[in-house]
């Protein structure tokens, strides 16, 4: 194999797992600095128009969590626009060579009591309150019949979909798998076929050994900027053990977890100045299969720079190096 | 099978295909015509600071077409900030378990000489040359080597990734397949093997004798909402007879696909009053490989209900049925 020219534009790089090239477009550097340039949309919505600070909002809490105090911190709601609806059962019909199923499934909203304070601003202990709702909520709903997947995501800003400004997650639960996950789901089992490994815990534990993707690590998970990025600055946050589903975290991981995800989120807060993000939680399915998956977050911030540069409904492309994100995202 | 209830808020369609379901979220229904609340962005670049419309932009063309009276129209020119380099040959190299490949391919803009005139707004004639120089860079650009694939894509307005508001096309030549269109060349010989048919050419048979999902149709080309769409109003351009690469399209056949493209955008731009898009060519990939796919243009509109239901990084979500929306955008 020859070797890449060092001087050489940009370069395509293999997410081993899904089997898709994304490209590295260095010829475009721009210093991590630039990047930040915030033109995050802030909505001007008060408290008195939220529709997540309505005194009787909690009346419909399917589960709220509190803080010490006595508080609410934390409550998952019914989202009043639902996308799915559980009732009825699940039924298909074909329609000539085309199928239809009914839309069922649930779909929830998860709300934090503060209208202004966002995720990255939590404190450890708010953190360990959110792990705890979302995990709580994800072991109730895949004991409902029918459902395959459960999708916990999170959209901070306009330019990343959030309709309130309010603080919130969002979470569906599924009769099907969700498209985006199951070229890996299919990937990490061929991967295990053909070596008998984990291709997650392979990739960890090469970023670990090498170092320079890492943003932060505890006893338990790391968070890094993955090798082949689908957008620049993605961050991810791995159990470091194997674990296939978000379910089986024990309860002396979830510190941790909140402990790595708030790092994840926070230094993205600080270091590119409170971009609109996305995040979400992929998990292997409810059930047996895909048991060498292994579960794992992903953030997805929207910079300044990246509009623009995507190559329409193709190829992903990110304007800086992993390596050198990694390198801005956990400096001091 | 059970029947799918009629008061169903929601339904997931099956993209057989790809093999992806999408939902189809009518609990939000809204009137058609609410789409069209036009929110896009309008650059105020003059043409005095535009970068396609400098003296001397022609210099570099790669090819360029003229107009009867000898004025030039359209022009391919080299991307000024390319994402690939076609310099130096193709290298792979490998990094633990990861592969890294060099930026080898091309990247052109397209660019047709009026500052302001967006696509929707040509005529038929002006259409004819835009697929005329498409499809020659195309036939041109899959005699090089180490190319497996050519994506034509367009983005207008800033919403859907426009950098320069001067209308402009983008091609890029990749040694790589398009992940997007991966699931779809697999799920297309798929349906080969098991059905001895082109999978396309029984979804369009049937939409024909359906008639619901059909905007226009002339001998050659049809113009239709899919029935599992990635947005609402999706909009595609498929040639009726079975063909897999868009560089197939006989003469005689390019002037009715130009028909169809325009009657396609002009219907976007006036019925949704002028939104941001994305429009891209899926083909089958350079060589023998899957020559049972079936070429066709998407044009994908940003709609300004489209933001805030998006599940995060899950499933796709249209709000209208794609029935009413070809009702809508096939009406006078």
């Amino acid at each position: 194999m020859k070797k890449v020219k060092s001087e050489s534009p940009s370069e395509f790089r293999l997410d081993i797992v899904s089997g898709d090239w994304v490209i590295i477009a260095t010829g475009r550097a721009c210093r991590p600095e630039t990047f930040a340039k915030n033109t995050r949309i802030k909505e001007a919505v008060l408290p008195a128009n939220c529709p997540f600070c309505r005194s009787n909002i909690l009346e419909k809490s399917i589960l709220t969590l509190n803080k010490p105090d006595g508080s609410w911190f934390i409550s998952s709601i019914p989202n009043d626009f639902p996308a799915l609806c559980p009732k009825g059962g699940l039924s298909r019909k074909e329609e000539g060579p085309y199928e239809i199923m009914n839309g069922y499934g649930e779909h929830e909203v998860i709300i934090t009591a503060d209208h202004e304070r966002q995720m990255a601003q939590f404190s450890q202990e708010e953190m360990e309150l959110v792990v705890e709702l979302y995990q709580k909520r994800y072991l109730d709903l895949i004991k409902k019949e029918n459902i395959k997947y459960i999708s916990i995501f999170h959209n901070h800003g306009q330019e990343a979909g959030a309709s309130v400004a309010h603080p919130h997650s969002q979470l569906i639960a599924i009769p099907v798998l969700d498209p985006n996950l199951r070229s890996s789901l299919d990937g990490a089992e061929a991967y295990y076929r053909q070596h008998k490994k984990c291709v997650y815990c392979e990739m960890i534990a090469w970023d670990i050994k090498d170092g320079r993707r890492i943003i932060y690590q505890n006893e338990k998970f790391v968070v890094l900027s993955p090798f082949a990025p689908q957008v620049s600055f993605e961050v991810r946050v791995y159990p470091k053990k194997h674990q296939a589903h978000f379910g089986e975290m024990a309860p002396d991981e979830k510190a941790l977890f909140a402990d790595a995800f708030l790092k994840g989120l926070s230094s993205v807060y600080q270091k590119l100045k409170d971009p609109a993000y996305n995040f979400y939680i992929h998990t292997a399915p409810v059930g047996k299969e895909y048991g060498e998956y292994h579960w794992h977050l992903n953030i997805l911030p929207k910079t300044a720079i990246m509009a623009g540069f995507e190559l329409g409904a193709g190829i992903e492309i990110s304007v800086i190096e992993p390596e050198k994100a990694a390198e801005f995202l956990r400096s001091e």
